[in-house]
């Protein structure tokens, strides 16, 4: 659910229309929907009530300040994965206490700027970030908490490239060998100890993170009962724990209706996980952010070569690279349609409408990579028209480049009736500004 | 051929070490060689002398201001592709006048700055394109020169991704449709008249661009036999060519030595295209600036996952996205190495050394996908070490994003004895400039 629709042939988000924002600001452009980012991290919100679970959101989703300032207000934490996204939080305003810092390379820079901070919480990835953690919060005479990323090698059914819970990646450590790491370093990280102001990284945590845009709930059920087991073992032995992140990954809907509603993951998780006498954290990012955002963008050119039609349009790979990178599917279609061309609501490819025809959507780039979809069943496009490309607030802004010398676009925060540039468009001088003598 | 290479068993870039760049700027950075660069450059005009062909370099492939104005100051001339490239070679010092402008989606907007600078030649991508841009030279009261770029339907035996001299891509016109197009537009357009003033657009060129990273010379020999048999046909019929732009796309050595010199490409080529009275373009890019470049970047952790082993460095995907997005090959190394251990000349997976042992090299990202190589035979590395990443000198830099809020690498200039940073450090700060109120 989200507050993109089509009133009378135009595309509206909330209260403005699409046409509005493209005159104002031009194209290419993203434009998020506050009201969609709050329903969604709402739905987490509410669904894990019964746990009084911590919801942080992923600030590598879409890491703009100013959306992560309304998710900030609405009383979200923060997982960060880099010092930049620590900076992003705090100047949003977020918690630190409420910040939890994964990834599995983090420097002793960033490592030390994160306790300097107050972050909550380390997810910790390896043995020899364990080490490196505790010596640097020892050094500068500070506590540090950390959960351990063990991997329940479940295969969550999604995109090679962004399977992260199984054996064999670089992420965390398998779950069969994390009680052999407590037991070798836990006792002397303190987590035994009633010291909770000891120098040093206390070890009392499990973190998990099995994959992204995850649609079923099975993955999580396994994933939670494997380690579920593994906290009581450890506890069994002594050890103290008392806090399980369950990482992220709620998939959303590209296109039909596939994604799950957060209840859904609830109503499977909270019986597993009451009365545990454990802190739950949950990382949504894209389940927040995704659907909450369009990028638009100006047709160029209409080209016929060969049997295929091209639409040329403004908006180019370095702007949201996911179909070229993923081969993911962004549902398109025009601002301004006339009414038997209003789009189905549930946005999918094969929108079942008369007097559609397929064209390849391309951007300008020299690369043959540089596409937003192939074959694609369209209304009849001219230049000049624009196009909404849907589902961009995940994973888009936050991967554009200037490949090709191309000024990234602004960002916009529609608010109701209003909107504000949260990001300016970039000039052809700030591409060139870091090089000059 | 480059100026990188192992002495006493350190990395050297010209007469700077590795070892220096990384002490003094950091790590990851970007380094760069100016002999190479500059070497490659004059290989290409060497050979090409005898047609006096002009060297466009293309600013794609690296497009720093400094890197430009090094090919400017030795006689280049440029591609470029957008606004921002024309911003970049013209900032660089580049003469308008040998200055190409290619790609598929040109916007008023910046087809209005090529004309305003002078910009010497369009290639022109489609039949709407060569109508706007003569409708717009003639809103100005300006003459504008244009080559159509014809697709000769050579199979180049590259990426898909970079594979673009095809029938059935974006780019450009049947080489079939190329007479008609003449027929219909050239006459209109002034091509027979001799009023080199009249405002808008001349077409009087043909450009092809077969593809990249080419390193065989059948494909160029087939197009260029096409194109000329298009052009005595053309001209039989009166249409004046005076142009003709070859493009790219000459293969480096990623690894073995697959690649060919440039002399070897200018035998085919010279005598065909000798004589026949038509100013000859070159548009090379990454064979100057390829094997130009390296990244330096530091083992962050060293770590065992199941039956892999993970060297975690501080470079990511963000980055260098090749290996990611291309499953581009890069040759790895360490920057120190003791004498058992300095690699072999020709820069190879299969580096046959005792002692090396198979590992990941991957970066901090959250995604599986962020890696620079997997399962690569290396010597043993350890924490702190640094690692050279080879042949990063063209789309390295260049598709760099600030992904997961990392801040961009600088970039570093070689030249001799001395470096200067051509590009500074990205700061927190730079990641959220544009974003404050």
């Amino acid at each position: 659910m989200d507050h993109f629709e089509y009133r009378d042939g135009q595309l509206y988000c909330e209260g403005v229309s699409a046409d509005r924002i493209v005159q104002e600001v031009g194209t290419p452009v993203y434009v998020y929907s506050k009201a969609t980012l709050l329903h969604h991290f709402g739905q987490i919100v509410e669904a894990f009530a019964p746990l009084d679970a911590t919801v942080c959101y992923a600030v590598k989703t879409n890491g703009n300040l100013h959306i992560c300032r309304v998710l900030a207000e609405a009383g979200a934490g923060f997982d960060v994965v880099s010092g930049g996204e620590i900076h992003r939080a705090l100047a949003a305003g977020g918690d630190p206490a409420r910040i939890v810092f994964a990834g599995v390379g983090k420097s002793d820079r960033e490592i030390a700027e994160a306790i300097e901070a107050g972050v909550g919480l380390f997810n910790v990835e390896s043995e020899p970030e364990l080490e490196n953690i505790d010596r640097i919060a020892g050094r500068m005479g500070r506590p540090a908490r950390g959960a351990l990323r063990v991997n329940p090698d479940v295969d969550p059914r999604t995109h090679t490239y962004i399977t992260t819970g199984k054996k064999e990646t670089k992420f965390g450590v398998d779950i069969e060998r994390a009680m052999a790491i407590f037991r070798a370093h836990a006792r002397r990280l303190g987590n035994r100890a009633a010291a909770p102001d000891r120098p040093g990284l206390h070890l009392r945590g499990i973190h998990l993170h099995i994959g992204s845009q995850i649609t079923t709930v099975q993955p999580y059920v396994d994933a939670t009962a494997k380690t579920l087991a593994l906290i009581d073992g450890l506890r069994g032995e002594g050890f103290a724990i008392d806090s399980l992140d369950l990482g992220g990954g709620f998939g959303i809907n590209y296109q039909a209706e596939e994604a799950l509603p957060a209840s859904a993951f609830a109503e499977a998780l909270v019986p597993m996980l009451r009365g545990r006498g454990l802190r739950i954290t949950l990382e949504p990012g894209r389940f927040i952010a995704g659907n909450a955002g369009v990028m638009l963008t100006q047709v160029q050119y209409v080209k016929s070569g060969g049997d295929r039609r091209f639409v040329i349009v403004d908006a180019a790979m370095n702007d949201l690279i996911r179909p070229m990178l993923y081969g993911a599917f962004h549902f398109i279609w025009p601002t301004r349609v006339k009414a038997s061309f209003v789009p189905p609501a549930v946005r999918t490819e094969a929108a079942n409408l008369p007097g559609l025809s397929a064209v390849d959507v391309v951007g300008p780039i020299c690369e043959s990579g540089d596409f937003f979809a192939k074959d694609r069943p369209l209304p009849p496009v001219a230049r000049g028209d624009r196009l909404a490309i849907f589902s961009a607030g995940a994973y888009g802004f936050a991967m554009a480049s200037q490949y090709n010398a191309r000024p990234r676009p602004p960002e916009v925060l529609v608010d109701g009736e209003g909107y504000r540039i949260i990001r300016r468009r970039e000039s052809y001088d700030d591409l060139i500004a870091h090089e000059r003598d």
